[in-house]
């Protein structure tokens, strides 16, 4: 039986979000097929009878296992080659780090950006939920942070920093080759351009690059 | 001939540079005795007959190193034991995404809420070099900075959130032990607590924690 990734999706069957994206590039970096179930925000309840409140779940026989981190761990453990952490615990607390970066700083930074676009790339069905959830985050209607978005835009950008700085020496977050810390950086990319037309890396040769070589490992991973 | 260390320095010897202090524990996880030379700002030209523009400079005899990545880079090479890396090209890319983070947004959300402090703490003769080159990147005085250091402070806190992330679920950036990305993280915290009294850590014991024990290493290895 082929590993099952519930992946959510929006409208048009959007595969947007950041989260699943990171289990999909980890799976591909270990050359395991998958296929995906795709499931909107107010379907994830129901997924496998219940008890998932997020999605990527992967499901592997009788197994299943929520939350993109402990995924990538899951499937460094029962697949070891090739490792997808660097080795011990200063290749997971790097890991974490890079995840920390991502989603406390960018995260937060480009909801306000995206937000709207998101909302309306949804099923129906999910927007009142992501517009409750989001607007108390935001603090403010997803329409007032959306009017913004061009004067944040160039913040945003800013926070990219940490990429260039690492990309300028190495070709891979990962060093030599890619590891699971690009496939975080990489869920964190492909939600930004999958939900939005910004030219969120200005055109920086090296982060383009690198995200188009993620792409192609995640393509040659996919399902058909 | 101990090792020699080009320590920038303000008024009343204040050690304040994040870029000293990560070399400092550089050479405290080596085990390495060193002693320090202050230099103020307007010093920097004259070290060891010129030809450096920033500090720290480490020197070992005939060999003067700059950059405080370079002399951990240098310090590995010359004494691998122990290793202050995690191996291989991961443990510097790792390394290279912590230093790109703390300085490209930690320091950047960080300076117009110290600059000021940090100009009346410096030698009066450094005062209008640091002044003119700061006020610039801020693009505005430093005491227009200051005046609004309360509101950003928190705004500076939320950066943190990549340092509890990884240490929530380790005691080291390094992992189980401490590695030169504890030491990048260190100089950052050191030079924010050395020149601004704000809380900046909220008394979030493990922040705190992971503070002492960094100051320990630093503070067992330091010249006397």
């Amino acid at each position: 039986m082929p590993l099952r990734l519930y992946d959510l999706c929006g409208a048009d069957d959007l595969r947007f979000s950041p989260y699943c994206a990171r289990a999909k590039m980890a799976l591909a970096l270990k050359g395991l097929a998958y296929e995906t179930v795709p499931v909107p925000f107010t379907g994830i309840a129901a997924i496998a009878g219940g008890g998932h409140a997020t999605v990527p779940v992967l499901e592997d026989g009788d197994r299943r296992v929520s939350d993109s981190f402990a995924i990538a761990e899951y499937l460094e453990d029962r697949h070891p080659e090739p490792p997808i952490f660097a080795p011990g615990p200063a290749g997971r607390a790097a890991a974490r780090f890079v995840e920390g970066a991502l989603f406390g700083i960018v995260h937060a930074a480009a909801m306000p950006i995206v937000g709207k676009t998101i909302h309306d790339r949804l099923q129906p069905a999910d927007q009142p939920y992501f517009r409750e959830t989001r607007e108390a985050k935001l603090g403010r209607s997803l329409e007032a942070a959306h009017a913004d978005r061009e004067s944040r835009l160039p913040e945003a950008r800013k926070l990219f920093f940490p990429l260039r700085h690492t990309l300028a020496r190495s070709a891979w977050f990962g060093g030599d080759r890619p590891l699971y810390v690009d496939a975080v950086v990489y869920g964190t990319a492909h939600w930004l351009h999958a939900v939005n037309d910004a030219d969120w890396f200005a055109g920086d040769p090296t982060l383009t690059d690198w995200f188009e070589r993620c792409r192609a490992i995640v393509g040659a991973g996919a399902p058909a």
